[in-house]
């Protein structure tokens, strides 16, 4: 999923990229770079590792300059390479450039197939290096003109932040699908960043998203951003980052992320309202499950309770790269609350089920704990269809909802009944002011 | 406040005794350390940092043998060495000795002196040391009498294991001031622990609490430990482990960690009843504050929400040694939920008061945020007295209930309202079924 | 100066690669690198570092397959990124390639911009990126016929090896400035590698040199590699090679390196027969000095002896990339034997005078450390002009001898004496059969 | 083997000790530490490493004061443990102390037992923490008088530095079998150190060694440091620390070690006049073999030839604590210099024979490499009993010249001659004008 963040017109411009990536760390833990520019010169440091690791006193006084772009990368399928971190830096015809991109690029194998037809050489796994590539064998004199052609040839959903020697260019796909917001720094100058808690860290005011389509200009010779609508908005965020990925403090689309959690989880009470079921009382699955569960609870009028323990010592294992350990430290990451539960009977929420292992696992481990009956309650849709927007699934052969209907699922988990939200009830949740990307929901693949 | 472990009769003792520290990982995350022994000879691997990191695959092959000790260090005044991390280990007459310890000993420096006058060398700054001299410089014949007239010399709350090169003798003070439980492992033979929540994860059975005064010995040549009552038990329990200190999936004493925080949270809310005061919402201090959070919401019917967020990848802030440190990183580690408590006036509950600074900067950042009102609820009485009996707490000075009355605290945290537990209260929301540890609150400073 | 190597039809490539790599360390120490080729796809690691530091076990189990090539790095201006060590990597119309480089290219910043001008992007600072990016636009159906179509537009000093999926391409440029052989593997396969040392490591028959303006071509359809002769020999080893660079026990030209090294030191000793100057004893600035010295000795008779010790502790200094570290630790490598040379009159030899710092130093420590008289020698003429041909020199005003004539840097070093090799004696010590690169001596930027 | 040193009355204590330590690396490489006093405070710090690793900035500023000891530790058997590292610190009745120790104690068992007995803990496997028992049980008010009752039950090869919060003790055993010298720094304050290959590093006046049964107590009220002969001396330095360990530049005893090394060699030399053997070139093993090597060749009029290189980017091989790694290594630290010995006969010059497995592999390599005759000729006498002294040797059945005899070790290592030193030759080579510890060549167990 990744995050990115720039920062256009403070002296501190890669300390003040640093703390956003921190906040931002939940999105992509697997490697983190930024690159800023001082002098007509781009500097980067990049690196395998967390943000608090990476971005030492040290490395931050190379990083010197009053711009500065940068990414945390979340593992994706096969790019394993140090060299597969972001920024991607090169030299081409008009000087310097950096570039960070948060997002997935539908057609970059054709693209990357057409380039390297043309000559062109890949050094790296990323379709990042597709961007670089167009801009480099444009023909045209500035920098702007060459993107806006270079994004012609890019279908996908993106953000991408291009970092020239002394201007920041912004730009967001014509759908919108991955967030991306402008704020100001009460320190002096501005930042976009994927999520709104970045700002909250590094004291910005939250000025407003940037526009579905739209490409903004940080240029030293102006005091405020240029803004050109490149495209037509077709406006769709993505439905994921509020059932799953986006940090509950954060808005996107102004809504409040937490709080459309916590609809999702108010809508499946309702729609148990008639159910026989007896719960004695709400568990979330922790942390991602809680503002459900606490909606449902409220709802409801079922006790919320911390049935189930999360061990925060056990490291990067929720969002490492392989599956088989995330297998081997689940047991290590959530601990069952034996005299809450025992003998009673559970209303587990949980954000998604995916593959299903996880939840077969908690429904074993609390019944092991002595819990009576497990009701599992699942705060969005059946998700049967990968991602191709930039959300890391698996191949839809794993996806259990592919493969299993919903009562198959719930006697594959072992559970004593199972519900999800329907597609209806998630956008309600959300907000049924919009269109949004459902995809894995659907398979409504709109993007062309 | 440190945890300690004790596995014997299983040959992987050193893995099920690292899993069990990894398990109580809360209570120190400066060093952690375990001595294994095997064939007669007892090895030991210790070293700073968390067990995670310590504990490699390599490290436990070291550790062969079918019985282990350990002890994760919780950062106390001064020890910042890489020697004052435990077990300690010593020659002696009788042949090799391992010990590790939980709690403090109230006369250490009399004996210290009284050794040292008498010949003998410390080497470390542990009064876990006292024990060993005294343990070398007794004529017994028996380890297990040398032990018990050591133990005559040994004044204070604490928690020993001590591993010979065959068998292991686990002591708790006659007060049980610090926790220390029996299980059976379900692969075979027993493991002694500071808490319950690590018999979950190394799959074993709680028996019972180790009782106060009591030693047991496990012995190659029995099935089951020995029992030898060595001092009339005066049973009085820790209250802090309940408000703060042990994981809320623990049980101590037959009382359920979690339920007991609720209960502080719900006299709280009775305690509130007929206060004028119209709060939104309940927002804990995550994560220590939230089960008293829920019970007051649950008491009151104000709605619990997640006002503010933590951040789990600052490391290891929480329970670092310095003051300063702590106070560089609380804005990284806690974020407030601006769209859901702005305009809004907040109840916000934490588990204690130590030095106010940590209140005085939460309750600022949810006025920056947008919070109407902050109430602040304190799920624990005023702390006035330094606690000597093995947890890490300031000098009276530094305590903000030594120096100010609780009108004073309001006023300087710029609290709306500000209301504790009594210390009745606390005992009620325990169980007033027993005397209780609680130096901290009243000065009763009872060890003798 | 760099060091390459590669390896082909042995199961064991990257194994022997990277002990090749150990054996020609002295050529480059900041970086190391290898690819290996296994079905179908290559695989490379390369990091800062020592080769023992860098190819750990688990990185070679990483670099399976029956070939690769190999890098070390010496540090050259500015190239100080992680993204400049080799081998370099690029996908391509043909498939994948990687490339390793040892050399200069002469025109590599024409090239570069006329790449750029054509909407090429470089991803580092290296050089090689051009034969790449040459390669990638050429569109030849055969890699063999593009790597020759790309090497009219590259002109320097060079020694690269292409390996693709399944082949390895050798080639040297026509002056063979730069040393490359060719061996046979006891343990099946070739090897070849920059000196000839690498060899006995590896349990290797050295064949012959690989020819100026060879291409060798390895495939696993061939027992033996093939030979193309892409362009007339006009043969100019590199004389510094045989001054300083490459380790005494390599052969390069069918010329023992460390004969050759006594053989100036035996010409010196000529040279200097007529002179009235009595020395008690030839020392060496050790280590390179030192067959020069031992030449010098057995032609004058003036006894051997270690007047200075070198302390093998020190780390990389000798090699390192800045100025200042140099000046730092020099003292921390060389110390005086100060009762061996009190009260003596020294005949000092080093292998050559850059800028004449390290041999003041050299000259003030020896004089404080007692001895009578420094009379300094130098197993090479001066050198006032920088090398362009893959030698790391300083810029012409750095160099000594540009700036001062022999008298003021005599005068300069506080030496009693100085005399160089004139380049006559290099030739005839190194052996006059042969046109060598002498352009750091004579200006003969001989390369079109 | 270790090295000690000793720094008082200089603000830079710490710093000068951090590098004498590092010029005495060679006398050991597994571990290092430093205790500095400062106000009243003893501050140590330890580490498995090198000095330059161990020691850096940050280190050094934690180690303030303007007096200082340190240790560079050589493994011995067993003692791989962290808390084996040197120097030894305890509290005790006096106050602070910390200890380093070079040399070994011949009764330490006997010592340790019976402090055992009478109730010490040992926490090291060190026999220095002897000493500070010994100190720590004395009744005597004085630090310098508990020390020299301290002393009365040490028996061995010892070389101490005490140092107290404000003073320093030194003493030297009354063989002064291990080396021992006083300097005086040109910024201010005394140095006392194993080597004076030290002093020149730290601008350091050598103004004596050490005297046997000597105590040197540097006091803060005291200009110089006082002298108090506490045994009648009986010298007997070790000949073990000319024929290899010392640095060829230190002076031990006045005589400086490369002479007598010379000397070794032109003994050897003069055996071999009668020699129907007819070499082409002397060889050493580098690169304690070079200074008897060259003595052979002055006497011999045979010519020095650099026949093997060393390669020193092997690592801590020469000095590693099992013999597997040893093995391992070897072939990559020596390399024969193949055109040079081809068809030749070599003499080839080590300083020693231990195990033989070493001179095995030399000869094999030599001859593999195309040397006609291998004629070993070795620096010392034969090794027949193990040293208790101090230095590391196997047991005496690893000692080749345990086993066997002259011919049949020739045979096993298969050279065509093999000679040694006799017992005469070597006291002769290094001065006749002293009785030295001659034990490992005649078991002479002279310490009482």
């Amino acid at each position: 999923m990744c995050a990115i963040v720039g920062v256009y017109g403070n002296d501190n411009a890669a300390r003040i990229a640093s703390i956003a990536l921190f906040a931002m760390q939940h999105r992509g833990q697997e490697a983190t770079g930024i690159s800023s520019s001082c002098n007509g010169k781009i500097h980067t440091i990049k690196n395998r590792g967390l943000v608090s690791e990476v971005f030492t006193d040290e490395a931050l006084k190379v990083l010197a300059g009053n711009m500065a772009i940068g990414h945390n990368r979340y593992s994706t399928a096969g790019g394993d390479s140090i060299l597969d971190a972001q920024p991607v830096f090169a030299k081409y015809k008009l000087g310097e450039i950096s570039i960070v991109h948060n997002g997935n690029l539908i057609n970059k194998d054709e693209v990357r197939n057409d380039l390297i037809d043309k000559g062109a050489i890949y050094q790296t796994g990323m379709d990042t290096e597709n961007l670089i590539h167009l801009i480099a064998k444009n023909s045209k004199d500035r920098l702007r003109d060459r993107i806006k052609e270079a994004l012609e040839r890019t279908i996908g959903a993106y953000c991408f932040i291009v970092q020239s020697r002394s201007k920041q260019f912004v730009i967001r796909d014509k759908y919108g699908i991955r967030p991306l917001s402008l704020g100001k720094l009460n320190s002096g100058g501005y930042i976009v960043a994927s999520e709104t808690c970045a700002f909250d860290l590094v004291d910005a005011e939250f000025i407003r998203d940037v526009r579905p389509g739209e490409m903004l200009i940080f240029d030293e010779h102006k005091d405020e951003p240029e803004s050109i609508q490149l495209y037509e908005p077709e406006y769709r965020p993505c439905a994921f980052e509020y059932v799953y990925f986006a940090r509950p403090d954060s808005v996107i689309d102004n809504k409040n992320v937490y709080r459309t959690r916590e609809n999702m989880g108010r809508t499946l009470a309702k729609n148990d309202q008639n159910s026989p079921i007896q719960a004695d009382m709400v568990v979330p699955v922790p942390d991602s499950g809680v503002p459900a569960a606490l909606g449902y609870s409220a709802q409801s009028g079922i006790p919320f309770e911390y049935g189930i323990i999360r061990n925060h010592y056990v490291g990067r294992t929720f969002i490492e790269p392989t599956q088989e350990m995330r297998n081997l430290k689940v047991r290590m990451k959530l601990s069952p609350m034996k005299s809450l539960i025992k003998g009673k009977s559970l209303l587990v929420i949980d954000d998604s089920i995916v593959r299903g292992t996880t939840s077969k696992r908690i429904v074993k481990m609390l019944k092991d704990a002595g819990a009576k009956e497990v009701h599992f309650r699942v705060a969005s849709p059946e998700i049967k269809y990968p991602c191709y927007y930039g959300i890391d699934t698996p191949t839809q052969e794993e996806l259990i909802s592919y493969r299993m209907t919903k009562e198959e699922i719930c006697k594959y988990i072992e559970a004593d009944s199972l519900e999800y939200l329907t597609v209806e009830d998630l956008v309600n949740s959300i907000g049924n002011d919009r269109n949004y990307a459902l995809e894995s929901f659907n398979g409504d693949y709109f993007v062309k």
